[in-house]
Order: C-alpha cells, then structure tokens, then sequence
C-alpha cells in the first residue's frame, strides 16, 4: 500500500480536517463528528435542509457538494462504512431550519439502517424528515452490501436536482415527490481497470491481471457481472450504454443528461476519451445528450475505473435544476 | 499499459472531440486544430484575449480553465509534447478582439519556442502579443526539457489571477506587468509516488519500487532531487514547506494563497489529509492561508503523487483575484 497519510486508523478525522481547514467559508464540521454542514448557514433559512454521506472513499462526494443549491450537510464515515446514526442525527438537526430535513442515501445496507435510525431520532425531536434511497447502478441484483441495486454516481445527479429545488423553496413533500419521479430514470453502470485499497485493510479489494477489465464493478470493490481482457474505449461504451438502453429505452424523441465519472485513478485524458465515443455512440442514434459533465465525482479511493450515468429527462424542469447556478467545491 | 482509449496515436484528438462535446457551451474546436477557444466569444469583445497550452496530459490544465474570467483559448499539443506553432497563432487569432493577447508558457523549451514563434507570427497580423514564462516549481534547475526551472501547478494560479484582471478590463502592458510581479511570488514543489505513462510510448516514464517516493519530480517524469522511502504525510509536509520556505521566506505578517494539486491517480482522501498537514505546519509558524483549493489542475496522466504551490499574495488585489467568479469547466 503507497499512500499519502499518516496512521491509516485516522485517515478519516484528518481528511476531514484538511477538507475544513482548505475551505473555510464553505464548509463547518460539527463537534465531536466527521460530519460537515454549510458554513454560510444562515442562507438556508427557511428552506428543507439535504443531507447526505455514507462511508468515506467516494471523493469529492459528499463534502464537495455541500453548498449554496446543493447540500446542506454530508456524513463522512469510515472509509466504505456507514456513518453511524448519531453523526447523521447531529448533520440532520444542523440542516434543519424548520422546513424539514430530506436524505440522500445510497443504497447500501448499512446506510439505509443507519439513515433510518437517525430519521427516528430525528423526529422524536419534532424535525420531519423524509428520504430516498438512490439505486441507479444497473449492474448488478442484491450485491455485497447491497439489498437490491448499489446507489452509484448517480447520487450526484440527484443532490444537484433536489438541490436546486430545495433551493428555489419546495418543500418537503415536493422535494420528496421530486426525488421519486427523478429515481426510475436514473441508471448508471461502471467498469474498473484495478481495486481501491482501504487504508485499515492494506491491500487492493480484488485483483486484476494486467490486461484485464471488470465490467459492473461496485464503489466498494464489490463484483460485477463480468471480467475479460480490456477492450478498446469504443467497445466499453457500447457494451456500457447498451445496457444502459436495455433499461432505459433509449428514445431519440426524449431528452437525456450523462454523468461520466472517474473512479479516481483514471485521468481526465482518459475520461475525455471515453467521452468522445459515449457521444459518438449515441449520435448514431440521434440522440445528444443537453447536459453533460465528465470528471471524479464518485470516486472509490485509487480505483482505476469509470462510470457512466445516464438520466433521462422526463421533465423539463429537472434540466433547469441541473443547470441552476451552485456554488460547492466540487460540483 | 492499461488505459481506456482506442489508437494510441489519437489519443490528444479524441480527448479534444469529447471535451468539446460535453461542454458545448464552454468550448470551441479551432478547425484543423486541436486547440478549444470560448464558446462566447462575443463577452471577449474588448478585452485581453489568454492564451495557454502546452503538452497534454495535464488536464483539466489548460482546456478546464477556458471559460469567462480565465482562460480565452487553450492550446493542446501530442501528450507531453509542445503545440506547433501554427496552432498557438490559430489560438492567438481566435482570442484577439483588438486589445492584444497575452501568453502564458510554461517553462519548457519547447514551449518557449513555439510560443514566441507564434507570438511572431500573429504580430506579422498587426495583433499585439506579449507573455510570461511561467517556472514556479523550486525542486531543480534546467531539468529535462528545460532552461532554468519548470513550470508546473502554479500556472493555474496565474492563469486565475490575469483572467481576473482581463476581465475586469486591464490592458495588455496592465497584463503583462501583473504576471512580472506575481512571478517571484509563486513557488510550486511536487513529490512522485508512481510515474505516468505516455500512451504512445507504452511503459512508464520512471520505476520506483513499491515504498519509495522521489521528491521534485516533473510534470512529465523529469527526475527530481531525491529518492527515498515514502514518509508519512507530516514528513513530506515538512520536507516540502520548508524547502518552500527557503525560497519564499515566510512571515506571519505576510498573506498566503495555497494550492495543493493532485497528480492525477492520487485520490482526494490523501490530498486533504495533505492539505491539513500543511495547514497544522503553517499554524505553528503562525501562518493561515487566506486562499486554497485542494484538486487534480495540472496532472500528469496517471501519475501519483502531489504537488504544493504557495504563492506570496504581495498584493491585497491578487486575493480579489483570486476570489473572483469565474465560469469554466475546471477551476
């Protein structure tokens, strides 16, 4: 294991100390927690408070998109580890301006049980507080982890959309609402070229040979559905977006946004590239997508890899969202 | 070499076609080029058109940092190879709006050339070009590819500051006399944990064995100054600060900018702790920085590693500058 740190048993304490220290006017950690809110919290008055977070490795998600129009507060738990349901209570009560609190929760296990309790405890104290559970990666049913599908990049697509909405004043029942028309058109698949290494463990989660490539692979290392010898960046996005059609129908009549997303090894040279043919393909099809970003957004520590997100946009409105104006670290 | 793309000799094409399809609204391919000029270029009108590239590899440096209140145009050559000088004066045309185009190089020999050729050619055209040598990285002198010291992380700062500037109306000898002060201010000091790959060339630019680290490495595996077992953050911290401290003589009294750049294949996790290694470092000699961002600005494909940029703000506007709003892909 080559990393830059010090005690790998601190690796998150002292992320997200630097994360606090390098931006102070966006960012506040909460005492006693690795949870961070808004620093500028008085702007968030009177709108729903959103909060999201899980195990940390995913960076810049989800610290990075805390911010004006976007996240209210982020959980940040042990690396691929549920933040627990007292750190999360203490980001939902600091989000919480007296319209509610909605959550983002990946669809991980841990993280389902863990928001949920928080939710409870939340609500003891008088806060509302609704959720979703994002399950956007196609690849797989019932992984590691996982009851059903993995919440992938996604995710961030969906703190952008409720973002904004949260931002131009829905309330909680509308953001609600929002969230589960947004989720069924919201499918993502991701292959990796080499494992992440958690920094406590030491050693890579899986292993590939030289020339070979996992196709549906998790943001935890989980496996996909299948591993052959790498292919050309062509042929990886038609495999990719195929299946992607296969759940989405793909229809030249409607109006699509893509997420590509490295999964933190892979330079943007790469990711750019990837691009190249994901738009390529989808010509051919008369299709260009009207919203697109290509970078780290979902990342699984130094996993060499990407994911493509497709969202189609059943309404209008969701692109406005999209591109309403945010100010975060990462978005 | 594992990468995802298709012929190793189209890598730079290909990279440019999918930036410039995902970010239509920020970026124009110059015909028969690989150069992305702003997409608006009507809010140029009047102003002191920028111009930067050099090698690819680096991204999102420059193409990322195109976009109003930056960058005018962005010069992409082969990977880790200077841009022709034809392509530089298609950049220069397209960013002349009648005030003049200002040029910022990074030091390396190619460039330097290339550049000035260019810059020949567009006063030939009556267009007024002037430029700054950009070498804020203090590990070594006349490195590979280079007279004097290299330019590396820092250029984005620099980039940041005169975008600023120009945009805010200041004229081509304003311009130029602005990047002079800043220059002497800005030291940049970078550490390698693993070497990139340029694809054409299919094996990694250096070897280091699986503990070790080499300090002072290039942007394009140019050695640095030493190599030894990987220290814990702290250390590298303190190796690099101090060298830092050398050349810009700290003080309390002064205010400081910091930015703290990954690699490429260095995830966001070790940044931050990095990040608040510094930060710790520079609070016990009393120091807070006024300004810092933590991210992938001037990579080297797959490269591992970071680099630290610390720029002296001598000047109370280069922090206005710095904090101004700006639109591009990257920054």
């Amino acid at each position: 294991m080559k990393k830059i740190m010090n005690d790998p048993s601190n690796v998150v304490s002292e992320m997200v100390a630097g994360l606090v220290s390098a931006y102070p006017t966006y960012l506040t950690q909460l005492p006693e927690t690795t949870a961070v809110v808004r620093a500028d919290r008085a702007s968030m008055q009177g709108k729903v408070g959103l909060v999201s977070g899980g195990g940390s490795g995913h960076e810049p998600a989800h610290a990075g998109f805390v911010g004006d129009g976007m996240l209210s507060a982020a959980v940040c738990g042990q690396v691929f580890t549920s933040p627990t349901p007292d750190q999360i209570y203490e980001a939902i009560k600091a989000s919480d301006t007296g319209a509610g609190v909605f959550l983002i929760i990946k669809n991980y296990s841990g993280d389902v049980m863990n928001f949920e309790m928080a939710k409870d405890m939340a609500e003891l104290d008088d806060i509302k507080v609704s959720s979703i559970v994002v399950d956007d990666d196609i690849a797989v049913e019932n992984s590691l982890y996982t009851q059903g599908k993995r919440g992938v990049a996604g995710t961030v697509l969906m703190h952008k959309i409720l973002g904004a909405a949260a931002d131009q004043g829905a309330n909680l029942a509308e953001i609600e609402a929002l969230a589960k028309e947004v989720m069924p058109h919201l499918k993502t698949l991701g292959v990796a070229l080499s494992a992440a290494t958690v920094p406590e463990v030491g050693k890579p989660g899986f292993e590939l040979a030289d020339d070979e490539i996992e196709y549906g692979v998790g943001i935890h290392s989980e496996p996909g559905y299948r591993r052959e010898k790498l292919q050309p960046s062509k042929e990886l996005v038609a495999e990719m977006l195929t299946k992607l059609d296969e759940a989405l129908q793909f229809d030249a009549t409607k109006k699509y946004a893509v997420l590509i997303n490295g999964m933190g090894a892979t330079p943007l040279m790469e990711q750019y590239i990837f691009s190249n043919d994901v738009f390529n393909w989808l010509k051919a099809k008369d299709i260009t997508p009207v919203f697109s970003k290509v970078g780290n957004y979902m990342t699984s520590l130094e996993m060499a890899g990407i994911s493509l997100t497709v969202l189609e946009l059943a309404d209008e409105k969701w692109l406005e969202y999209l591109n309403y104006q945010v100010d975060t670290i990462a978005w």
